[in-house]
């Protein structure tokens, strides 16, 4: 045995110091199927013990989290990602199927462990083909340890889940999605507060649904903390607290410069935590609403009431309803975007000045082999049956597609604006991916262009096992060698997730030192499905063992 | 290398010149899922080659039969079986998911090669859950080699696939019958005769859905063999052909003594073939008729045409439709049971004269852990997360429940009259399995009793990897001892599915010769997702090398 140094030994105690004070949290979790109502209209949703959204998972920074997950779908499989989580040093936990791990089987039990390294809002759901529509999913707040200030400060604080929900079943989606023609999965029936929504066309409410639900009842003076997150399948939201601006403090685990805003735009897989204070006549309540912007408003607006302490909690206000912002003006959102990417000046983390390689991703509606699907860089992507993390570990090299796709599109001769450029892109689906130097810096752009319908919609993009630096957003089409001229390299909030907006495009920077692979991709179901998004591979035979439960699927039958 | 001897070589020689007269048939299935309208009522079906049912298989006796069975369901697992064949030899193709192999993941390929050496009428369905219900099934027809004689003779054959049709979903119907209060699957909305069927409380149904589908077109003067499989998941049938005869001549691969019947009792997983004789006015034609029987007929029964050549194949016939037998009659089905179960007397199989092992098993309907369960001598199969082959073969203990159920039970004391009896019953949820002599001989007396809701029902028994001697049906409770005495040993024809009726019991008889894993079970889906099955082991380390694309889930991960 070497004889450990000093030094060596100092360090060892502080380490076992702090992990004295780090926790461990287990939990057990049944999914199943059950019948809900989230919105007053009763259909299947896959359960986390019983229930539609889960529970919240509570931890201290530094903690560690184990879920043992016990699949009781049936015939179904499942996979749950810790969304937000970077999962360093146990890629293997991040719950992507078909990148991380085998499906967990029916009558099968998976147990993930991870450490919660950062403080902030997170969120998990399933991460199995659609099955997130379905309704596994929840949020999972890691708070600071004792001891150590935020940047701000609140009386108390709430968790606030946005989704949006669908009548039909996910295998009816898929199926809609996988036809020729296309068909859509179509506008949500409703959109849900905390699980919770109000299908206006229900003949008859049940007596339950006749009031929208509460958010909380605030106390007058106070300050809360609400930590909101979006796990829409489809909708980017508007979340408004009628009369009550918000003050965004933190955006996916890291503070930013606190900015007021009157209502908060949040996109599928983002989480915010905004600062309200119950400052307004406390002799009644207030509407909190969520609209869908971005795509034409069939959805009705989700309302839950903010009440006041002393007023019945659930006595509707006496305003009207409000109404949101128009669906289709993009501007604001676009200035909220900007506005809340930059990092709190006690915060910020140095950006590295410049990247080491940058990938320009054109995000391409087009149709190949005879279906409507989306293309990044000509390559749809198709999940192989063996889990990336372990054909590319173990060099199963027939388990995917050993052709990366190209670093950049063709932007000198790309009509980002024509809907027939579109039609003629065209491209392959394929279970390919990009591999990068460990520890280098990437940039990535992401070009967005009018789609085969001739429209240019949001599109959420969010990576796994990082976080990145939100460089910019831009309008039309990134011009390399000049728009990088635009980025903001000094105060960038790091994020995971991050809109790209109609006809524009956005870019990011991070940093492949976590070995890996990790998916990037537009968080609405429907465009994955149809193959929008990318993988990145770094330092994958640097990795632990691999644990032989993310095994026995594809080509890793028979692996230990 | 070792020198053959002569013999060997000759014996060579011979199985050469047999090997090549025998066929691979190649067939390639994708299974997914599509929206098919079965009976003018869309919804979404488990489809092989987007066709629900699938296609049918032909092949030779001694042909060899390769199923690749890609799996498209998204999340969904499968697994299929080819019901009736026996699989010496390949217990590891039975296709019964949790006791012969892993589940199919999708994304993956599976393939099924199996001899098919006896000639008959099969039947192949999913056999994973109640994935069943959904639609994945079809027939399986192996014909005599060129210049084998079959005891009857006919001009043309058709096949004649019954089945029941629900409209909601397999998921929807097992959260129900998890649920506490039991909330049963309920009567099929259809019959479908060769997949079409029509719901008569279609609003205004398509143009093709208006008129009754054709079964076939008769030449008059000519004899038809129907080769008539039932895959109903709940419903026990009769099958008639308005105003014409017919002769039984096969049951689940077995010549019988030709029985002239009015209308075919069948139960879900028996075939019979019958011919049909076009004897009647040529100008006409006459409907073809699937009825509910053995329970309330809540469900309309399905029509197709018998056309004779020259008439309009799709004319209704001039007649009303037939009625149908009284659902509630149990005498003529009890009687039709044992007019068909004696074998052909050209091809009758010599029965061991006595068992060395006696199973009596009593189907009780019971209350287990808060949920309404059938337990079989008071043990409720589930399905292990391991498959039993392999668990089983390779020495897994942890993987199923050690102790098997008991042999018998309790005749003397248990009341088969009482609800009050099997509300005390009970019983326990387990995957256990008997272990069988290989070689030995078992009788399986299979006790019917009255269920919670004080009626008893017909359950189709199926045995997989065997055919079993018909000994008998009786009423009321199987007294061992005197019993017997009854029994048929002279001439009983074989089969593999058997129909235990109303408040009777059914003896059969079976050699445990074929090593393996294998499950007998009622064939009704709700009843083995209840837990209405057995599991028989026999010679299990005896069988060849075990194909490592069989493993992979539960405790056979990680194997080769």
């Amino acid at each position: 045995m070497r004889q450990p140094t000093m030094l060596a030994a100092v360090l060892w105690s502080l380490a076992a110091a702090l992990l004295a004070e780090a926790k461990v949290h287990h939990h057990t979790w049944d999914i199943a199927y059950h019948r809900k109502s989230l919105d007053c209209f009763e259909k299947l949703a896959v359960t986390v013990n019983g229930e539609a959204p889960g529970p919240t998972i509570r931890a201290t920074q530094g903690d560690t989290v184990v879920v043992t997950v016990r699949n009781k779908l049936e015939t179904e499989n499942t996979g749950i990602h810790w969304h937000g989580i970077r999962q360093r040093g146990s890629p293997w936990a991040d719950g992507t199927v078909g990148v991380t791990q085998c499906p967990i089987l029916p009558g099968e039990t998976f147990t993930y462990r991870f450490v919660v390294d950062r403080p902030g809002t997170y969120l998990y759901h399933a991460h199995y083909g659609m099955q997130r529509v379905a309704g596994l999913d929840g949020m999972l707040v890691v708070s600071v340890p004792d001891g150590v200030i935020e940047p701000f400060a609140y009386d108390e604080e709430h968790t606030v889940l946005l989704m949006d929900w669908w009548h039909k079943s996910v295998y009816e989606q898929a199926v809609g999605l996988a036809s020729d023609p296309l068909e859509f999965v179509g506008e949500p029936q409703s959109l849900l507060i905390n699980g919770r929504g109000m299908f206006v066309n229900s003949s008859i409410p049940p007596a339950d649904c006749a009031l929208p639900p509460a958010l909380f009842t605030a106390v007058p003076g106070r300050t809360y903390r609400l930590r909101v997150g979006s796990l829409t399948s489809l909708s980017s939201l508007n979340f408004e607290i009628e009369g009550h601006s918000m003050t965004v403090v933190e955006a996916d685990g890291h503070y930013v410069r606190p900015v007021v805003v009157r209502s908060l735009f949040i996109y599928s897989g983002e989480t915010y935590s905004v600062l309200v204070t119950a400052d307004q006549d406390p002799s009644r309540n207030y509407w909190a609403a969520s609209h869908v912007v971005g795509r034409k408003r069939e959805t009705p607006s989700a309302m839950s009431v903010l009440s006041y302490a002393g007023n019945d909690p659930r006595a509707p206000p006496p305003t009207p309803r409000p109404a949101g912002p128009a669906w289709d003006d993009a501007a604001p959102r676009v200035e909220q975007s900007r506005s809340v990417a930059v990092a709190h000046p006690d915060h910020a983390l140095p950006v590295p000045p410049r990247p080491d390689r940058t990938l320009l991703l054109l995000n391409a509606n087009t149709r190949i082999d005879g279906h409507v699907r989306w293309a990044i860089n000509g390559v749809s992507l198709r999940f192989p049956a063996t889990p990336y993390l372990v054909s590319m570990n173990r060099g199963l090299r027939a388990a995917y597609d050993q052709r990366p796709p190209a670093d950049a599109y063709d932007h000198r001769s790309y009509d980002v604006g024509s809907a027939a450029a579109a039609a003629a892109a065209g491209g392959t689906v394929a279970s390919a991916a990009y591999r990068l130097a460990l520890g280098s810096v990437v940039d990535v752009v992401l070009q967005n262009a009018v789609a085969l319908n001739n429209r240019s919609e949001t599109h959420p993009w969010h990576l796994h096992g990082h976080d990145f630096w939100v460089l910019g957003y831009g309008e039309g089409r990134f011009e390399p060698g000049r728009d990088e001229a635009g980025f903001n390299l000094r105060d960038p909030v790091m994020k995971n997730t991050v809109a790209l907006h109609p006809m524009g495009w956005t870019a990011v920077r991070f940093v492949a030192d976590n070995p890996g692979v990790w998916l990037f991709h537009c968080h609405i179901e429907a465009h994955v499905y149809m193959g929008m998004g990318v993988v990145f591979e770094e330092g994958v035979h640097k990795v632990g063992r691999l644990p032989s439960s993310i095994m026995g699927c594809g080509r890793s039958r028979g692996l230990n």
